[in-house]
Order: C-alpha cells, then structure tokens, then sequence
C-alpha cells in the first residue's frame, strides 16, 4: 500500500540537503524524506548532488549556489525544477518544496503535485498562486496562510530530536540564532540584552550586512555582545547549552519558526515576539513567553526561572518531531490520492 | 499547407512587444510576428497585454518588468513561460525568443520548440544549452554561435524598413544609439568625437549607471557631446537625419547589432569594431568602416564621404528584410515539420 508509492520530494537547491548551517527550507525536506524513508516509501531527492540522504538522490545541481558563488541561481532553479518534472512519470506524488517556482510545472505532468509553502516571500509572487490555486497545498502554521487560497491542512514542521538532546545543564546567557535581518529583531534582542545586563550571543548567517553594520556591529564589544557567525548543528548545541533563553523578537509574523522548536528541544526556553506562528510553536507560560516588545521580553526574563527544561523539549517531542510531520504528510499524501482517484 | 499551421510566437516580457524604446528581442519577435501574419500563418503571440499586434495576443502580464516596477520579473516569466507551454497542444511550433528559460519547458510537451538565440548572456547558462541540445536552435548571426550547440541555420534580424525610411538630407553629427553600457563602446565613441573635432548624440537607455556617471557624463557638455536619454523610432529618425555616421565602438563581439541595420536603412554609414558579427552586417568600404579602434574609427571619418547612403538601403533590403527573415523562418519551420514527421 502506502510503502508502494514512489515520491518525488523537490528541495531547493541553495544550500546541501540538508544544509551544513543555515537552510530552513532543506532542513524541513530532508527531514521529510529521511522520515518518508524510514516508513518505507520509495522516496527519490531531488537536491545538490552534494546532499546527504538515504532515498535514491537525484541532481543536476552539484552544490548549492549559495556556497558556490560560481552558479547563477536562476539557471541552477530552472535546470533542477525541470529535471524533476521531465521524471514526473516516474513518481505517484511530486512533494513540492520549490515555492512558487515549481507551479508553472505542474499542468504540463499528469502526477499531482503537493506544495509546502514555506512562506510568502514578496507580496508580488501571489499571483503565481492565485492562477495555480486549484493545485494542493499544505501551510506550515496556521498563521502563515493567505486567504486567497484553499489548503488541505497545516503540517508543522518536525525536527530531528536526536540532533538537539535535552541538555543537563542551564546557562546564563542570551542567544540568538537566525538570519540577520531586520525581520528576525536582532537590534531587539540587543536591547534586551543592555537593559536585562546579560550577555548575549548572536549567531546566524549575514543576511542584510547594511543592517548589520549600522544595527549590529556597533553594539558587538565581544564582552557583553558577542557575533560567533553562521552555526552549524553542534555549534547551535553550544549555545543551548551556555542559554537562559532563546530571544527571538521578530518584527515581522513568524510563518514557522524552526529555531525555536530546536531550542525548545534542548530545553531551552524561548523569549519570542507574539506575532505569526509563535503562538502555535511556543506555549505561553510552559515553554516560555509570547510578548509585545523589548520591555515585555525583558520582564519575561525575570520570570523566566519558572520555564522547565524538560516541559519545552516535552512538547516538541509532542508535536514538531519528524514522525509527527511524517505522520501528517502520510495522511495529506492519502486524501490526494483518494482526490485523484475521483478525478 | 504553410498557412494552416498554428505557430505560437513567445517574446520576452521585460518590454512591451514590439518595444516602445529599447528591447532588440521584443522588436525581432514582433518583426517575425507580424511578417508571418502577413504571409497567412496562423500565429499567436504570447507576450505583454499592452502588446500591439495583428496575430492573436495572448498574454498574462499586463506590463513589461522593465516598464513596471511593481512587477517581480521573475514572477512575471515564471509565469509567462508556463502559460505558453500549457497551451502548446494549441500549436505546430513554438517559436520560443525567451532564452534558456524556456528550454526547461520542452520536454514537458509534444510541440516541437525552435529556439532563436539572441545572444548569451553569460558563460553560466551554458549548462541549459547543453542539457538541450538535442533542441532546435537558430543563431542570428554566424559568429555568435557557442561550439557546444547544433544550429539549424543562422536567420539575420529582419527590420521594419517601413520604419526607417531613407533621409533625404546628410547630417554632420556623429550618433551613438544603444545601451549605455562598457559594452556598447560610449566612451570610446565619445574619444572619437574629441579627437575628429565633432558633435557627438549620445541616445540609448542607462544600463550601466556606474559607467555612466564615471566614463560618459563627465564629457556631456551638451555642446559637443550631448546625452538625449532613450529614443523612439520617430526620435531615432531624426538622429539619423542628423548623422554623418553611427559610431557603434562596441568593445565585445557583437551578436546581430540590430541599430546597425536601422542606420543604414535610413542611409546612415556605420564605423563598427571589426568584432563579431558586425562585419556580417557591415559591408566596409560600401556601408561603413570595420575599424579596430579610435584611431582607425576617426580615420574611417575622414572617408566617410565615399559611403552612399542608397548603397546603405540597398544592402538592409537586400539582406536584413523583414520578408526575407520570414522567408529564411519558413524554411526552418519547413525542415523541422519534415524532421518532426520522421520521429
């Protein structure tokens, strides 16, 4: 039955699948296809020929654009998007990572086509989804929908608990983990961190750098303010390990929020701004605080004590793990084929 | 026979087809367009909806990128390109205009796809061309041919001679008509104005604003170097009246250099770098110079009196028609149908 499907799981091809630091949207399809895998669907990868799986791995990519600045992204995105469509024949469902990108593909294949969005990055790639809105979609929180379209449910995101342990310690400072982008609130987080008297680390890739010089970097004296970088799996590890809480004071709505069930995996309570997904991924008061500001999140910090370890990595093991996710997309995949077979 | 077939043309969409200004790839597909409505084709034309045309326009992007700035250019060919190729069942042949971009989209139908290349780039879409070069292609000149690919044939630019009539009086300026660009040769053609002691009109759309501000508005005097921004035929008429010669000083191989064939429609010589495909367009000595730099293009000056300008018609409808491209297209279409029937 199920275990005779064959699924085609369409990554984006800016970093390794999964990716080595940064990679929200590889990690979830890795994650996806890793899981797939270990219920016995026949699973095919469509990512960098670099990738790292243990479904049958498909490229025509080699490395990611990102870490190879020698590749045009646009000429890498269409030759990988088309070399999984021209194999469509081979495949029961295309589950779709690839944004708005992969829609054009859809009606040229007789296989349907599952899209996670990810999120909606420009307000000007909606039309793209208001022609294909007929197609199968599947949103990652329920904040981050747009009503223009129809969706056949919300499947949070799942982590890998096995790569953020419950640490046995608790720390003392404050992190930070995300792009550095206005977004994400690191100028925030830094506030925080000043008016609190605690010290904070900052990591995460240079996503807006004219931010980073004027919002950042002046406040980085390696003392109370600390830039590691760009982190990989252990590294991250690291600092739940060294953390009171994860800051993460976005401006703008949060459409899942990865970092934050990976910190709450670890035990680590998270300090987040109550816009967009925060609310479903955070339990306000158990696996910490959803609050409107920097005077907000740093009252929740003196309350913060209250947070237990095990509670946060207790509800991501409830919820945002990958059997869960899995789980969820097995039934998504179900309703689709019982819809196609009525077709 | 000929006339029962249904082509469908796909023009890019960064400007309206044909262009207002500037957009050489819009301006052939509509030349191509509207040459085979008149020969009786059944042609639909996929480009923006402010398009103007005798063929059936199809289109679902109201404006070019170019001219909008709301719109996401690559939203807009995503989704330009997909709506052509869900409607190929519709057509004989897809004449596709629109670069690497469409190739990915070939092996999703049965239409045959022909494909005019206007031009690479960059030497990262090669990778494309590569994957499908088993397609048809046409270059526009015989020396802009990559190695890698088989061509059909190379199809010259047709122009509108209609739209370039031939001036009845002789100018003393020089012109400059083209992309402000390092490519482009502006700079070199403003050394040449100052070393032959004449007026230079400088006309074309600012691509390259760096360039610009450092190597071609510090010599605007508009005296005798005058910059008059982008042009339309009406306004490019009137340079050429103006125009002792078309300096096109172009520092890279050429692909077609459609301005050339406009200048010397309307009797214009032309002193062109002997780079490319200029000498396929120019005939030295009897439509213009081929010069190897500044100093061979202000000697070429001082015999730029033995140039014709009905010698300069002449070989523009002789060579670069709209009718004769079309003539040359149909027989590429002819050979592909015929190469199609033995699959």
């Amino acid at each position: 039955m199920a275990s005779k499907k064959r699924i085609a799981v369409l990554s984006p091809v800016a970093w390794r699948t999964p990716p080595r630091q940064y990679g929200a949207w590889e990690t979830v399809a890795s994650n996806i296809t890793e899981g797939l895998v270990s219920r016995g669907w026949d699973v095919t990868l469509f990512a960098t020929g670099d990738s790292v799986t243990r479904a049958r791995l498909h490229s025509v990519v080699d490395q990611g654009y990102e870490e190879d600045r020698s590749i045009d992204p646009k000429v890498a995105e269409y030759l990988h998007i088309a070399e999984a469509f021209e194999h469509a024949a081979e495949f029961d469902l295309i589950h779709s990572h690839y944004d708005f990108m992969a829609l054009g593909y859809t009606r040229l294949v007789k296989t349907p086509v599952l899209t996670t969005i990810h999120g909606f990055s420009s307000p000007r790639i909606m039309p793209v989804y208001e022609k294909y809105r007929g197609g199968y979609f599947v949103s990652i929180s329920d904040a981050d929908r747009s009503p223009a379209l129809d969706y056949l449910t919300t499947v949070y995101n799942g982590i890998d608990l096995a790569l953020y342990p419950q640490r046995t310690r608790r720390g003392e400072d404050l992190i930070f983990i995300g792009r550095i982008h206005p977004d994400k609130g690191v100028h925030l987080a830094i506030q925080v961190a000043k008016q609190s008297g605690r010290r904070l680390l900052i990591a995460g890739i240079l996503q807006d750098t004219c931010y980073f010089r004027d919002q950042v970097q002046p406040h980085v004296d390696n003392q109370q303010i600390c830039y590691v970088g760009a982190v990989d799996v252990k590294q991250k590890n690291d600092l739940f390990a060294s953390a009171l809480a994860l800051l993460h004071l976005n401006t703008i709505p949060e459409r899942f929020g990865l970092v934050l069930a990976e910190a709450n995996a670890a035990g680590v309570p998270v300090i987040a701004t109550d816009l967009g997904s925060c609310r479903e991924v955070i339990e306000h008061g158990v696996t910490g605080f959803l609050v409107p500001d920097v005077a907000g999140a740093v009252k929740a910090l003196e309350e913060v004590a209250v947070i237990e370890d095990q509670a946060c990595r207790k509800r991501v093991e409830e919820r945002f793990s990958i059997p869960q996710m899995v789980a969820a997309y097995e039934q998504v995949y179900a309703k689709i084929f019982l819809l196609e077979q009525g077709k």
